[in-house]
């Protein structure tokens, strides 16, 4: 019973990076897609915000070739929790990436045609995963000798922009056919067309509106509070020390929870008890399946993760409008044709927010299109549940 | 602005107990209702799961007059951070209770025609809140001279309708005309149909449905987790000492968040800093005025609130069945005509879920009419904006 309980909750936990989902989905007809993991170096980069980090490092992974004029590059770009494992796998019969189901040759986004590319962001939270390369609070300071912790300075969605921008052009690429991603991968996307709008040929936002509001805003805050209770966080102090895994397990439970949907959750769970031998109504801490089930894949998370790396994330997405600034000059700067897949059922960013940026930009006079994504997932169909789309993208990408 | 932001803040707590609320949509035609707050004791009161305990006292207030029969009585069950204090004024121009806008003379619930009662539950989560009387962990333990603490015996919404069934006899009252309370109230509701029909007219359950789902277990469990991460809380063992109350604050801004909806928190808060001397982009402690609201809304509401209270109550909640055993048992023995109130925009006790508890009813036979709150704030609206309904529940009370 416990072996199955454990089996079951990595299982799901996986869910949230998604391969586990994506090998199921995906159509078994072509062979492995093989990745290797890359890495930009950039001597030096200044903020946003003005301040100046040193030796920054970002993963990335890419598939396909550029063609001679480099113009059939299509960035994609990570959620949260995720990283740049976005298509293929590491090794034959390894796990895919997240997105595996639509990318790789002969598929949506068809790697025969198109050169991918996906990068790990600034303060990605996998520090602890060898296949993400990423610099944040966790890193080493070069001036110091010693991790940067809070000295690190705040980073915006804006800012994982211009590091994939400064790789992009290292590759020589001018312009990119498309740029996108999924939640705050879509926050990239919606960031690049109005930051970069010369550079970007189209995009394609998947689960997300084009600004952080005050809804967004507040559950970020709730995300990060569990973090700043466990006494190990220590004010961001505890590098070389016990971390607060504790806490930063209960974020990622609510992560996983606020991700998922009513129809998934009670369908998985219904209200089994974790162990039939304890009856959830004899002791207070007698547990249903589903309490058993977000420790497990918060726990299971976290020993891979970072706690200030969550913390700076969370400020980067609350930080977000699309292009900094006003929400309406950003999107007002939008000219980049806009094929926005949402969630009906989406709790993270309800369909309403989403319908709001699909009229702005379309209020400029900028094609918007917009489908929906069904599964009982919530705002993890974004993830687990593309493949439908596949066909809609494919158009849009060679329309 | 500081004391704005003060202003706003508290204001928008008590909105949570809602009387800011009831005293600006409550018609001002009628004199102020006073109500007296009474306490019924318990010499001693055995658990639905069999354990006993002694000195048992909640507290109640009552409006309107038993009639020589006492088939006039209405009992009104109270939510998860509420009290009994549904109605009236303790003193003249003092706060109204959170429905006193649909009950009280001539109103919706009319006291000049019922009988209305209106009780504390057991583990009440306001225990330092003079107007509340209760028993849970916080209470001394008669046996041993100290709180119960972690002692205390799980309680179960059934137990909560046990102690009320109590009162009720011993006020005379063989039957109620009708029960009704929101979401937990609503919880309360359904379990008085389903585990005593013969005494139960009809209910009028508002915002929840007739079992706890995986879901609602889920985001429960994630509500209590802050309170177990404070250091403070001690495994439960904290009074006389520093009580949990960072954590527990925490757990009453999830609170907060999750009964409102993102029409009333963008509509509030937009992306307005808490401080316009402290750009949020600046430092990663810079905040957004919703997160400032969240955090004076949480403190403010723990200052109130015991820690242990609020783990029982997430208990009681996580184990609620109607009438107990599974879900379609206790539903089959609902034979009180059901008043259904919901809100669309709920994100707690979402659409669905209220739909599968109507039609589950109505599959046994019985009679259930289902209406739609409006408004701005999600599950609150079950609270804040109830008035509209105030004709329908009129009909309902007297057909």
């Amino acid at each position: 019973m416990v072996s199955r309980r454990i089996v079951l909750a990595v299982a799901l936990a996986t869910a949230l990076s998604a391969p586990a989902l994506a090998q199921q989905l995906a159509p078994p007809a072509v062979p492995d897609l093989i990745v290797q993991k890359q890495v930009f170096d950039m001597p030096s980069y200044t903020t946003l915000g003005g301040q100046t980090i040193r030796n920054v490092r970002v993963g990335y992974q890419t598939a396909g070739t550029l063609n001679a004029d480099r113009s059939n590059a299509i960035l994609i770009t990570h959620f949260f929790s995720g990283n740049s494992h976005a298509f293929g796998r590491f090794a034959p019969g390894g796990p895919p990436g997240y997105w595996d189901a639509i990318i790789g040759p002969g598929k949506a986004i068809d790697t025969n045609r198109f050169f991918v590319i996906s990068v790990d962001t600034l303060v990605n939270l996998n520090t602890g995963d060898p296949n993400t390369t990423t610099t944040g609070p966790a890193t080493t300071n070069p001036d110091t000798g010693r991790p940067w912790g809070m000295a690190f300075p705040v980073v915006q969605i804006g800012d994982f922009v211009n590091v994939q921008k400064a790789l992009v052009e290292s590759l020589g690429i001018r312009r990119l056919h498309a740029v996108m991603g999924a939640s705050m991968g879509a926050l990239q996307a919606y960031d690049w067309a109005a930051r970069h709008p010369d550079m970007v040929g189209r995009i394609v936002p998947v689960i997300a509106a084009a600004e952080a509001d005050a809804f967004l805003i507040g559950w970020l805050d709730l995300w990060a509070a569990p973090i700043r209770l466990d006494p190990n966080w220590n004010n961001g102090d505890y590098y070389g020390r016990e971390p607060p895994n504790r806490g930063l397990a209960t974020s990622l439970a609510l992560v996983t929870m606020h991700a998922l949907h009513a129809d998934f959750i009670n369908a998985t769970f219904g209200r089994q008890p974790a162990d039939p031998a304890r009856d959830p109504a004899a002791a207070l801490d007698n547990r249903f399946r589903v309490q058993q089930f977000l420790a497990d894949a918060g726990a299971a998370r976290a020993r891979v993760s970072d706690a200030n790396h969550f913390l700076y994330l969370v400020k980067a997405n609350q930080l977000f409008v699309a292009g900094g600034g006003t929400g309406a000059e950003g999107l007002a700067r939008i000219r980049a044709p806009t094929l926005l897949l949402y969630a009906p059922t989406d709790l993270v960013f309800l369909e309403s927010a989403v319908e709001r940026t699909r009229a702005a930009i379309a209020a400029g006079g900028t094609r918007v299109e917009a489908h929906r994504i069904e599964g009982p997932r919530g705002h993890l169909n974004g993830i687990a549940h593309i493949a439908p789309l596949g066909p809609r993208i494919t158009a849009f990408l060679t329309q």
